[in-house]
């Protein structure tokens, strides 16, 4: 089963699809966003890459939560967000060249 | 080719690993949301899910930049999304029974 | 006595300078911005202007929040909120310009 | 004149009041913190105080514009927010007492 369908039966269980409209989405997508960046805001950068393990766990669940909601969004608009990354990388590629060696 | 592995690629070729610590790409991971947020924060929840074939493709792109980061993140970190997002399902399944039918 | 020389003091008698960097000030603030968002989220927009007491008691001090990191940024900047917010309402009053009646 | 009466002023001419509910507005304002946090995502934590003039001057603009929606959210929910800053900075100076000296 994918997370993807997961969450369909999820929101269709609990009646939320309602609510799972992209505006909302969006929002709940940006508020678990925060929820990450929460964990890092008075870390130097250094300290940043050398979380304890149960900072590390933490940090996992909301790398989680900003998954499900993306994979969320993406669905309810019919979008395969896999194979727009693919895209965007390429357009990245162009867009910084990388130096010669 | 994972997507994961090319952004490490894309990342060292264009020598951006001291950028990439886990707290500055927090900091990205949110500005992309906060440019998917800006296309819904006008619309009515009800235009959000109709959007046109142009509106629908930046909102794709947007999708697209969070993912990016999120999966650079969690590789900077050692950290698998996909699995953990397994995990968080379940906990969210124990925190939020379904109503029976 | 201002708010921003109550937040200097604060932040003085509390040793946390060393922490009230611009990057991470600026990464507190959105977090409190999305604690405002996350009230909203489920909302349909004509709910979110019929707030009961307690829930905007709540959102009053989001509001609180996420001022006082406005301040306390632009006291470490050296910037001046509300001079140049005037100058960037002359700025949109260009940009967007009224309808004629 | 106030920024709170100048910003009710130019949403009226504009006829914007349709659109400043308070969900949007919150959205408006976090899509606004971001382009801050943008300035300093990549920047080391002592690189974000020792800004350049011109990059100061765009970080300056952010700032107003946060500002701005705070102001607006505010007003549109019948809120004072210096009041509740001033409340706000009261309950932190009982949850974090500052150390004797």
């Amino acid at each position: 089963m994918s997370l993807k369908a997961a969450l369909r039966e999820f929101a269709a269980a609990r009646d939320w699809d309602r609510f799972h409209l992209p505006k909302n989405l969006a929002m709940a997508l940006i508020v678990e966003a925060a929820e990450l960046v929460e964990h890092f805001q008075w870390l130097t950068p250094e300290e940043s890459r050398n979380l304890d393990a149960a900072k590390r766990g933490e940090v996992a669940d909301e790398i989680a939560d900003v998954l499900l909601y993306l994979i969320r969004i993406a669905d309810v608009l019919g979008i395969d967000p896999v194979d727009t990354a693919w895209g965007k990388m390429l357009k990245n590629a162009v867009k910084y060249p990388a130096p010669e060696r």
